[in-house]
Parts: C-alpha cells; sequence; structure tokens
C-alpha cells in the first residue's frame, strides 16, 4: 500500500476547479502535481489553489500529454469536456496511469471498446467518478434490496431532469461544452447520474447486462423560449435549431428482462430530480415523493390518501442507512453534493492507494456511456430498437 | 331538446353496476328500460336497482341485441368486458342509438375502423365515457394550459398505476376479464385514463394527432410472486406464464415533435397514480408529489428544497379552478371517483338530449383505444417503432 499518492488534474472548469478545492486538496494523503486545462486562466487558477491549500508548486500545462509524463505519477482526474475523456484515459493508462473520470458520456462505441481493451491490454483500472453510487439515498436503497427487502426488481426509472438553460444556453460565453453538444447532438447526452446506481441495482455486469433500448427525442423548444425571453430574437441563438430535444426518453431492456426507463429532462423549467422510481415484487420507491411503499405495510389503498406517506423513507434510515453512510455520517460529511463527491473520490484514491480495483470498473464506465450513443442511434433511427454491446465479452455470465 | 332519455346498460359487472346505482339511477331525465349482462345474476340485480330507485321494470336479458331492439331507445352504456365494446358500439350506432362506452382499448386495427366507419355513415356519434378527462385536476391544469400558462408543451407523462393483483390474479374466481387478458396479451391495455387528457392538452386531432410509438414490457414477476404468496405454489396460476409484462413503457412522438410517455404498472406492490407530468415551456406539473413549478417564480435552485412546495398545486386552484368544476362544487359533488364518473355520464347524456356532438368524439376514442394493439405490435416486433393512424383522414390537420 502507497502512503500518499501523486494526482494530476486534467480540466479545470467548473468541476475540475471545484473538485479540486472542495474534495482533493483536503486529503492529506494526496499530492497534486500537475494541473492542466486548454485555457491559462484556468490552469493558472488550479496552480494557485495548490500552492495555496498545499504549498508545493504543480507542474502547470495547457497539454494533458504533460501531465502523464510527470515522473512518479500514480493517477489522473480527468475532469474535461465530454468529448475529450475517453481518450484522456486511454492515453493515461498506456502509461501506466489509473484515471478517474469525471461523469459524461460517450460518442462512438469502437471508442469504448478502445477503452476497456486497453485497461484489459495494460492492466491498468479505470474508474468512472460517478458520484450518484455514492447518494445517500440511492445507498440505503440498495442497502434494502441486498437484503431482500424490494424482492425481485423488475422496473427502475432515473433521469437527469436538471434545468440547464442558463448553462447551456450562454455555454459560448462561458466556455462550456454543453452548448456545442446542444447545438449538434440529438441524444440522452448524460445518463450515467440515474443509469449507474440502478445498474448496481439490478447486478449489470454481474449476472444481468444491458440488452436493447429505444430512444424518443421531443421537438426543441426550450432554449429558444429561453434564449429570446433573456436577450431578445435579434440574439443569434435565439432562433437557433438546437439539434438536441428537450426531453428524451430511453427504455432499456436487460437479459433478464427487467426494464429502465431513463428521461433527460434539462432545457425547460423544472425542479432539480433524478427521479429515481425502483419496482419490486415486495416494495417501491419514488423520489419525487421521496416515498418508500412496501407490500404488506401499505395497502394499494392508501394510493388515494398516499399523500401522509410522502417523505416517509426518512423513517427507513434508522434500520436501512447504508453502512457506508452510518460511518461518514459519523465522521462528518464533506465534499460537495452532499457528501456524495467526496465518497466517490476517496473510493477512487484508496483503489489507487491499495493498488486494487476500483469498485467502479471500466465495463460499468463503457456499459453505462455507451448509452448516450445508443439513443443517438436509436432517434436517428426513428426510435428503432438498438442492441446494447457486451463489453464484458461474456464475463458477465458469471456472477462476481 | 329531449326532455327525457331512454338508456339501455350493457354490462352489470363491478363497473356496470356502480354506475347505475350512483350516478345513472339518480339522474331524474334517463329512463333506464333495459338491463344486460351475460350472467342472469347481474342482470337480475341490475333490474331490482332499477326497479328500487325508479320503480319500473326495465327489459331483462342476457343478449345485448335483445337491448338495441327496445323502441324508443336513445342510448346505451357499454359496460361489459374490454373485448365486446367496440363491436357492442358498432351495433347500437347501426340502430341509430348513440353508445357511451366505458374505458378499455382495442384488440385490432381494423375494427377501430369499423367503429370510424360506422359513425361516419349512420351519422350517430359514439363517445368513450373517459372519466378521467373530467378529473378536477386534470381539468384545472387544461384551464391553465388555454390560457397560456404552461407556455408551449414539448412533453407530458402518464400512467395507469394502481395495484390490481388481487383483481388480475383472482379474475376467474371473481368472473373478471383481466385475468384472461393478463394471460395471454402483452401490451399497454389500458392507456386512456392518462392518455385522453393529454391528448386534449395537445390539442391532438384538432391541429396535432399522434403519429408513432415505440413500447417495451419489463419481464411478468408480479402476479407469481402475489398469488403464490396468497395461495401457495401449488395454485395452478401461481406458477403461469403470464403473457402480461408487470410494468409497459410506450413513448409516443406527435406530429409537432412533443412526446408522450406512458407506463402501465398494475401487477406490482404500490399506491394509486396516474403519474402525470405536463412539461411547458414556462411550467411544469408534477402529479406525484402535486406540485406546481412556474418558471420565474420558482428556481431550478429550489430544486434542492423543493420538497416545501409539494402539494402547492392546491394553492392554484383559487385562480385556475376549471369553469366545470367551479360550478360542480357549488352544486354539490356527486357519483364515483371523486366526482368525475358523474361529470362525464352527464356530459354524455347532455349531447343525448340535445341531439348535439359529444365532448369526447369517435375520432378520439379510436385515436386513445389504438394505442393497445399498437403497443402489442411494438412489443412483439421487440420495440420497433409502429405507425398510429390518422382515424379522422385528414380532418385533424383543421384546427377545430
Amino acid at each position: 500500500m502507497k502512503e500518499t499518492i501523486n494526482l494530476g488534474i486534467i480540466g479545470l472548469g467548473g468541476r475540475g476547479e471545484s473538485l479540486l478545492e472542495y474534495v482533493i486538496l483536503d486529503e492529506a494523503d494526496v499530492n497534486v502535481v500537475g494541473v492542466c486545462d486548454l485555457y491559462e486562466d484556468r490552469a493558472r487558477k488550479g496552480f494557485d489553489l495548490v500552492k495555496e491549500k498545499k504549498g508545493n508548486e504543480p507542474l502547470k500545462t495547457l497539454d494533458y500529454h504533460d501531465i502523464l509524463d510527470i515522473p512518479g505519477l500514480d493517477c489522473v482526474f480527468v475532469t474535461s469536456s465530454w468529448e475529450t475523456h475517453i481518450q484522456i484515459a486511454i492515453d493515461a493508462m498506456k502509461k501506466g496511469i489509473r484515471p478517474g473520470v469525471e461523469v459524461g458520456a460517450a460518442y462512438s462505441i469502437q471508442q469504448l471498446w478502445d477503452l476497456v481493451r486497453t485497461s484489459e491490454e495494460t492492466g491498468v483500472p479505470c474508474m468512472m467518478l460517478e458520484n450518484c453510487c455514492y447518494g445517500r439515498e440511492e445507498m440505503m436503497l440498495m442497502h434494502m434490496i441486498r437484503n431482500g427487502q424490494f424482492g425481485e426488481i423488475v422496473h427502475c426509472e432515473g433521469g437527469y431532469r436538471h434545468d440547464l438553460r442558463e448553462e447551456v444556453g450562454f455555454g459560448r460565453e462561458n466556455r462550456h461544452y454543453r452548448n456545442a453538444n446542444y447545438m449538434n447532438r440529438n441524444c440522452e447526452n448524460y445518463p450515467t447520474h440515474e443509469l449507474g446506481p440502478i445498474c448496481q441495482m439490478l447486478g449489470i455486469n454481474h449476472g444481468n447486462r444491458l440488452l436493447k433500448l429505444t430512444s424518443t427525442a421531443s421537438c426543441s423548444r426550450g432554449l429558444n423560449a429561453y434564449l429570446t425571453g433573456e436577450k431578445g430574437p435579434e440574439y443569434d441563438q435565439a432562433s437557433y435549431p438546437f439539434a438536441q430535444g428537450d426531453v428524451v426518453n430511453t427504455v432499456i431492456t436487460c437479459a433478464h428482462g427487467q426494464t429502465i426507463s431513463l428521461t433527460l429532462d434539462t432545457t425547460l423549467p423544472r425542479y432539480y430530480s433524478r427521479g429515481l422510481v425502483v419496482q419490486g415484487t415486495k416494495a417501491m420507491y419514488c423520489e419525487d415523493n421521496n416515498s418508500i411503499f412496501m407490500d404488506g405495510v401499505h395497502s394499494e389503498m392508501d394510493g388515494f390518501y398516499w399523500k401522509k406517506f410522502w417523505g416517509n423513507a426518512e423513517e427507513f434510515r434508522k434500520d436501512w442507512e447504508s453502512p457506508t453512510w452510518k460511518q461518514f455520517l459519523e465522521d462528518g460529511v464533506r465534499g460537495g453534493h452532499g457528501g456524495m463527491d467526496y465518497l466517490v473520490d476517496r473510493a477512487f484514491f484508496d483503489s489507487v492507494k491499495n493498488e486494487c480495483d476500483p469498485p467502479i470498473d471500466v465495463y460499468d464506465m463503457a456499459t453505462w456511456m455507451c448509452i448516450s450513443v445508443l439513443s443517438e442511434e436509436s432517434i436517428a433511427l426513428g426510435g428503432a430498437p438498438v442492441y446494447i454491446p457486451d463489453f464484458t465479452n461474456g464475463k458477465w455470465i458469471e456472477t462476481r
């Protein structure tokens, strides 16, 4: 086991900077030895943060290859724009460096195969930093599911339902990659926040797998209405024909017949929700009213009065808080997004220190990220069902 | 205008009997002149109810053709098993009798064309008694939408999410048609409770139309688990391979690009919900927490604190209660299902008395009911997109 680890960070936009400041630099056993961004001002900000909080002067560069050449580097955080994640991870593994890759999705199936094969050939693990797999609710549900409280899981729903009109609409001005993505692509562009935890609940790549999907996008109205309202009709993107539909519905079927319904919903006014619904033969959970319905405890007739049970998921914490969160609450919750950023990053650091497999591996990453490409394909084909590749090449059949 | 109308009722299972007792027989201007069911005891029960509450002795028969031959009959209620609805409606119209058809869905597209053509050729209107189009929430939302409060509607969701395990599982014993349907078919078998109101919100058949769908069914686990729990593994249907998947996800695309996501969810433990979600460029509604999010009033950041707005749809009643419900509340709400049974049946009676077009017409009926057949087709084809016929033959282009 390593006492300390040397980390480089590639990508210092909003996400990279906040992880650096609020998670990474607080960890005594992590040395930040390199910072990189395409923009000098962002790289400089990262450099200053490291110097201020840790005292050392990391390598600062605009070219991520320089980071991968730092002697003694153990791992990199890939917090760059979506479309660069996979190539950077591949290049890192080829140099023996473990990548921790922030959330995003894929642009081709081939690049995901390249990712998987690079990890297999180099023996270097690659972890996706899907923080929502460490959400308190998600982990409690997982704990209940593993203890049989939900019976057999039959159907799950999830979404990335987050009003990003400002971030997307003014993405050019703010150098945010989402703008160009929404201008040009039409797909489930951000599936993993909900899909990651759901796949863990359904044992995906461990005796089960994602088999096929269909995907349908609505028309695109939200950004035009928003930009017209904010900037007037003369603003050039106010009437730009954004390729991205406002709402994308994707329905996935698993090898054992379970279904997963995913919704991308980011350019209409709304409150934030990951829209999680879990339905088993013994219980169900619904995030939008944070309730758990237990067969034999609650009755269907409660439906007409279900309101009184809204929020009752809180009552299950006493018995079913996940061991990870129980400890975390005792130790003191820290890091962004309610603590889950800390937990996922810490899990990554520990896998690097212990030189062991990470809890979210390259097969999970490829399986979750491929959904964006395949939804793009299905939408382009008018909603045709599309087959989901088996990135494990059959290893999923053996329950691990 | 007719002073009173003569009505026959065909089908006296649970639904027919309750409508007879709690709605029809309370109306002073409706004479019940015939009662029919395939089962003698049910027909007898209907006869007794009429005699008790109205004093007259209606014709009692096991053959619905006898009802259609009653001299002076104005209309029939079709409250029989799903698979008989359309043929009975066709036979009624051929005799000049207006059918009011209870909720259900179709078994072939051809039979829906027969229904539409019979209405066109005979000039006899046919109304679907979709009570949820008269739900208080649905009508308030419709009122808000028509007044521009939601901006342009882009996406809607709805479901029939109702734990029917007892009704389906013991349907043989209780002579309920759902059992045989679930044994043999796999489809969105009951779409109209949610789809009817959504179609009205989206102007379907009035300048917009349903264009295509994809449908996906989960595996079937709920009924087996339920029957095994209730009756033990020896019970013959405890391990019967029900064709019907527990959850069916259907995604419809409209001519103008709006999407509608429907969920059938009737054989797993849960609370009742029609899962209505309405999303426009200015506002959204979510049934599962009964809240309305208004752009510019609420902020996306409220998402993290959205809980405090749960139930806030109630606050909109003051300004946006529909005129129909305002009047209904003043007059005194009556009839089943919170009053909406009364409203839809009364709308039917009024259309018969006034000899005018009903508010839900034969095109709406065919458009809404065809979804079950087409979802069956899409599921059978592995989720392939299926085209939705235009039962208006182009009349939908002219906004009526």
